[in-house]
């Protein structure tokens, strides 16, 4: 199969990109900018398509729309799924980037699209859900007459067993960045640092990544 | 009703934009550009934003697709709904544009983004056809709980009936863009000029637009 998988350069993306990879696919990487705060993100995933050796291609989006990913609000601390992590939704993010992402399987003749949204995504961000990645596919199929495969192998997962299938893959997670902040550490505090840290503990996996501070 | 319309400096959007300002309407415009091959249609949407005095946003969309339109190959003349027109397609055009659209609308509180899709479309663009709008408003709605709608109220209509439409609203076609050439004028024979000579002409209305000669 030919992919082309959504890659973020954090752990959920990472992991797919390898778990495709060891079913002996063709694979290349998208990396969408949304002018998040920092570019950690941006960076990581490069380095992860340099590693994984596939072809990557950087896609910028400009997108008037106010969230704290983009500056709009300061970052809140807390759970990954406390009400104020809210505030870190980009409206529609996922709808942008998987229309792109599937404009270009179109035109490259790729048989699918990859999108590593999971279990843990689904309490805040309706766009990681299992029913819109199945409408979503439907809308994409039918607005330009192909059958090209929205791929969410791990939409029913919790984030520990992705950790615990990278772990098995080989995964480099120092190298993955989830921080929402952008520090030269990750914080610790905010909600992905703190889903980050849960889910290495949860699969008894050594997390490798440095925090500023742990909460 | 406080609506986001996607303008393009054609017969269709502008046509559209008047339609829902009659109706009482706060509006604003977005314009995409995807690296055309001309800016013709970004400088009549500009125009017409003016006309009508609405606010006008430009979103320019990076996009590594092939197109006609975006001179992966010349344009082909013919009738717009002849099968050399695919040429022109541009995958998933509309998912991206809307994806977008929507995405400012959840941020600025708008009550629904509008499109100008028309039956003339459905023949050769499947991303204009309204088993798509429909399934694309759901995916959307979804992906963002929220209800924001899509409007289409021409996508039953032929084009002629757009005309008609916008002569009683009182829309300056000679300050329209359609032809996918984009010399100094129309130039009259690849599919959207044919389709614009002929929808003026089954609706009985004088065509202003200067052609560099007709088919």
């Amino acid at each position: 199969m030919k992919i082309l998988t959504l890659i973020s350069g954090g752990v959920d993306s990472t992991t797919l990109a390898y778990f495709l990879k060891s079913g002996g696919n063709y694979q290349e990487g998208v990396i969408f900018t949304y002018g998040q705060r920092h570019i950690k993100e941006k960076q990581f995933a490069e380095t992860q398509g340099s590693l994984l050796g596939i072809k990557t291609t950087i896609i910028p989006i400009v997108l008037p729309v106010k969230s704290a990913l983009k500056g709009s609000s300061e970052i809140p601390d807390g759970h990954y799924t406390d009400a104020s992590m809210k505030q870190t939704v980009v409206p529609g993010r996922n709808s942008i980037f998987l229309s792109i992402a599937y404009a270009m399987a179109v035109s490259l003749r790729f048989d699918a699209i990859a999108i590593a949204v999971h279990a843990g995504d689904h309490t805040i961000y309706p766009d990681c859900r299992p029913k819109y990645i199945g409408i979503m596919e439907s809308a994409l199929q039918l607005g330009t007459d192909t059958e090209i495969k929205i791929l969410a192998p791990f939409v029913y997962l919790p984030k520990r067993s992705i950790v615990n299938t990278g772990k098995t893959l080989g995964v480099d997670y120092s190298k993955t960045w989830s921080c929402y902040k952008g520090g030269e550490f990750h914080c610790g505090k905010c909600g992905t640092c703190t889903e980050r840290i849960e889910a290495f503990s949860q699969a008894g996996v050594k997390d490798p990544t440095i925090y500023k501070e742990v909460k």
